[in-house]
């Protein structure tokens, strides 16, 4: 019997954004209409977070607010500290941060004037600015180390660094990062994205929003994936036993972790940034047997798929374990890595929203029971 | 330009569940086959959670089982206390619920056997059952009262009401609970449960799909609408004046809220219930006033929509207000009584997901800026 819907809403339009565009005929991913690697190369990070919020890039003034509002208000009250403290250490952090997102302080501690919807995006922006603190504090708790305040510097991501690691990260870790956190923020309507708009479709607030989107990203069919690419790598061990591993997860329909995605048909754009990258910076440490994995592992679907005449490509969460990794992060807070760049995109679409609210509620088909007495 | 998309997705079928089904055509709402006025009738409260989870009726044994899980599963652990002191009193008991529920210990303190997916099952119940005690706690807390530990009843109802209020209810009380938890229980894909099911898609655990669900169940468009409803009757403060009052918000494109759904197309078969309900519970009490605007207010609102040829309704949340302010729980927590019954009805989509799943990822319609260069 035919369905009279589309399981998963696979290729189903519900709804428009001029947020960001995926081209997944020709991989191609554009913010605003600037491409991703076109960011990457040539503005900074918190340029393209004003751009995809707001639509346009920022003035230099309002780059510098920006830059400033969001490190002066990344450091936590004291009760979201003590609750940080109270939450069992073994708790994952997407559940951490789940948990802190809705119950956040966000009274601004500084002033800033944005393009529209003003009182909304500024609590907004509270969010985005906390869950880089909300990382790097639950990270040390759960490790028995000390917490660390912002460094003085100007840049979200020096800060985040230093917050996690405690030491002064090098220039090119902050480039590296703002890379991978430019790549992760905005991806049209996925699956977190998507429900994220839902809980904001009902006027529920911001930090429900972000909330709901954050523990939907979660999931090892969506962000979780890059967490479980890397310890997949990790199980296999070597570049060598990927060919086994891949025949035998074919075998067994086992699924393997940040290979193909819904909408790209080609290479994912991110991919082709993160791959190079990630090559580059493992090389010579102690990750480079992982990246090596990961790469022989990408080579052997890739031979295995040509024989059944199709094609699969690494997606984003596929290389950026190892990436993630030489800037000192665990696999279990790759994913926080990712809500932390993608609590930006996830704002552009609470944003846009309220310009033209309706209530997401649709219908679904009954096949249950039909009517019956006790 | 027709766009390629129904707004809203109102009308629109996404999915298909075999839980419940909404015949707003004739007002008529059942669960697995039973229609919710004889379930309330003839059914128990557990019994009732049994069938929506999972199909058909317990046997007596079964029905004890749970009963007592859902009852010793109930005490909150010492860090969960813990985290709801440090939650400032002014949050919204929402923003606590979807806060507190990501991370519930949720090894359970006792052993019951279900008819599937008995590990999701087990977790998803533990968080059914303590989401009464976070609701209890968190506004004896705020109260500045002390907290009371469980009855020694069998009865799920009567141990939360001992609990928020501190003494022992009525059996008419227990009743009236038992009734309008049934009626919010499950209502098919509306807003908060595709928003979970988009959660639950990713292969998030059970935690993060409630949790999201209860964070898009806050909003005023949805749940919201109980307290947004009662507080509307306050204002107003007596029944002359609903008419006037009506007149005004429509000339001025103000929307009541608890009027009107968009399934039902006749009287809400859950207000059908809730109105006499209502009616005869605040009879001769101080909240006889509170209920007598809110009728005022329907029929003035069914008044005005007569002379537009249109029929409008109260929904589900327009009289639940006025009966859960007889039960001894203030406004600010009445969508919290919501999400309380309704963590069921997640939980059963959460299982029934489970059961055939795939990652709901759709597309969106870009209407943004062409590519251009920087």
């Amino acid at each position: 019997m035919n369905k009279p819907f589309v399981k998963g809403l696979a290729g189903v339009i519900v709804d428009e954004t001029k947020i960001s565009n995926v081209e997944g005929e020709f991989g191609r991913l554009s913010y605003r209409g600037y491409e991703v690697h076109e960011l990457i190369e040539k503005q900074s990070f918190t340029e393209t977070v004003w751009l995809v919020l707001f639509g346009e890039f920022p003035n230099p003034e309002q780059n510098s607010n920006l830059n400033k509002f969001l490190i002066e208000n990344s450091e936590l009250t004291n009760f979201e500290t003590e609750i940080l403290k109270s939450i069992p250490k073994e708790t994952h952090p997407m559940l951490v941060l789940q948990s802190l997102v809705p119950i956040l302080n966000l009274k601004p501690k500084s002033e800033i004037t944005l393009p529209f919807n003003q009182a909304e995006a500024i609590q907004g922006l509270v969010v985005c600015a906390k869950i880089p603190s909300l990382v790097a504090n639950f990270f040390r708790l759960k490790n028995g180390l000390d917490l660390v305040k912002n460094s003085d510097s100007n840049s979200v991501h020096e800060n985040f660094l230093f917050t996690f690691n405690g030491k002064k990260p090098s220039e090119k870790e902050i480039k590296t990062l703002d890379a991978t956190q430019v790549l992760q923020m905005e991806h049209s309507f996925n699956a977190s994205t998507f429900a994220g708009r839902i809980t904001a479709s009902t006027l529920s607030p911001v930090q429900s929003m972000i909330s709901a989107a954050i523990g939907t990203l979660y999931g090892k069919l969506h962000g979780g994936a890059d967490e479980a690419a890397l310890k997949m790598a990790q199980e296999i061990g070597s570049p060598e036993k990927a060919k086994d591993f891949v025949s035998n997860a074919l075998a067994k329909k086992i699924k393997i972790m940040g290979m193909g995605h819904r909408e790209y048909k080609t290479v994912d754009p991110r991919a082709k940034v993160l791959k190079p990258m990630a090559e580059e910076l493992t090389k010579g440490t102690k990750f480079e047997t992982e990246f090596q994995t990961l790469k022989a592992v990408e080579n052997a679907m890739q031979v295995e798929m040509e024989k059944r005449q199709k094609e699969i490509w690494a997606n984003v969460e596929f290389y950026k374990g190892a990436v993630f990794h030489t800037l000192g992060i665990p696999p279990e807070f790759f994913t926080t890595m990712f809500a932390m760049a993608r609590s930006f995109g996830y704002l552009a679409h609470f944003l846009e929203s309220r310009l033209d609210n309706k209530l997401i509620r649709p219908k679904a088909f009954y096949t249950g029971e039909t009517i019956r007495k006790i």
